[in-house]
């Protein structure tokens, strides 16, 4: 399936799951919907954060069409599942947001480390949520956000375990992908970053850590709903966690350096 | 003073100290002079473990002259400190080897870490050791080596402490300097490579691991001269620790990529 034939099927209604394992190579992002009398201070919370926000394209306001991500593509009704959010509420999970669509909204897509585990797994590491086909794990941190206007709050953290004598591969290779998170925020001790209890995920599923393993943490695309709802906007959309918008660039042309 | 100054200076006798911290900016090798007989193997040797052995420059048999490091420097009493070798055993630490030089000696020179160092402090990474005037942690490990002739055992690695949110920089900074080590073997945890207590170092000085900083792990240039130790040669000279060869050749040089 094409990148365009699964936005097709998202329009008509008849994909309606995670976007995981779809569209292997090619770019997946996360989105962010808003009034425009919030998206400068959104922008600049974004540029001001990199790492758990690393910004790929701004749409709109007055458009629903990217132009860089899959151009000409409608972020209306695309993506398998979307997330209404009122005052700060997620009041909604939906197929279909015409019904919600404002021309004052600003669309925001941000990278996904979904195209960092492809590099990852090409050079041998392990990944255990894809082998077992869960969600990656996610936890609030202690680490500190830059503020910008009412968007304010800590880092979330994606975490992958990682042999012990790859930890440093682990680190070079998404370190070149600076656009989908890029290396790991810490790696090895939780505590350090304020994770109480790291069998227990705030968020994606637990997964085992083996004792030849060390636990390495990667910013992580939930950051900005985590944000979102300490906000309290009165209107936003996100999509729904996993159900992703699939572009028509490939993972690698998000890689930078020349040591790939 | 300019590395050919101190290697003057060493000639002389008038420069008896650890070459650390002199000709900042400039190339510091590992030295390891065999017979013949045993050249290829520990050729070999060096090209089967790169990252504890990476061999900048063979010079030799018939010549004590460097062509690459330091073109038409000689390695006879350029360096402050040597060590004499015989039967397996360290049995002299001389400043004069002209009297221990034979014509079927071959010269090994091998990279050393303090070139990343510099780069880590560059990049505003706090290296204790060298605040604090010490000679860098080392410890032996259970990680094994690929065998060569007589040349076998396990890798000695030297430890730095790291701050928890700068373990993936110190990972791709030092991950352009293949020829130096490049970049950590291990991140996090001593016991997964065979290290029972952390504060006992089997060579070098120990040093404070604070409560925010997690131990990251080199190979270390020791790994040769412990191996030597094991093969037990008739004949072998190496550098005493510390006292290192300094050529004309920049650190900077041993960068790889376009990332820096």
């Amino acid at each position: 399936m094409t990148p365009a034939e699964l936005r097709k099927q998202c329009e008509k209604g008849s994909f309606d799951r995670p976007t995981a394992g779809y569209c292997d190579g090619y770019v997946q992002a996360n989105l962010v919907a808003l009034p425009e009398r919030y998206a400068a201070d959104f922008e600049a919370f974004c540029r001001k954060n990199p790492k758990p926000c690393p910004l790929l394209e701004v749409v709109g306001p007055g458009t629903s069409l990217t132009s860089r991500l899959a151009p000409g593509a409608d972020l209306i009704n695309t993506l398998p599942r979307y997330r209404i959010w009122i005052d700060g509420e997620c009041r909604h999970e939906v197929k279909e947001i015409s019904a919600f669509y404002r021309e004052d909204l600003v669309f925001f897509l941000l990278g996904c480390s979904f195209s960092f585990e492809e590099a990852l797994m090409k050079a041998g590491i392990r990944l255990r949520h894809v082998e077992q086909k869960k969600n990656v794990s996610m936890y609030r941190t202690r680490i500190p956000l830059e503020p910008s206007g009412p968007f304010r709050g800590e880092m979330v953290v994606s975490m992958r375990p990682i042999h012990w004598s790859r930890v440093a591969d682990a680190c070079i290779i998404t370190g070149r992908y600076p656009d989908v998170h890029g290396a790991p925020v810490h790696v090895g001790y939780p505590g350090m970053i304020g994770i109480r209890d790291i069998s227990k995920p705030e968020y994606g599923d637990a997964v085992e850590i083996l004792s030849d393993e060390v636990p390495v943490f990667w910013a992580c695309g939930v950051t900005p709903q985590n944000v979102l709802l300490q906000a309290k906007l009165p209107f936003a959309i996100t999509h729904a966690p996993g159900h992703m918008f699939v572009g028509d660039l490939k993972n690698e042309q998000f890689a930078r350096g020349c040591c790939r």
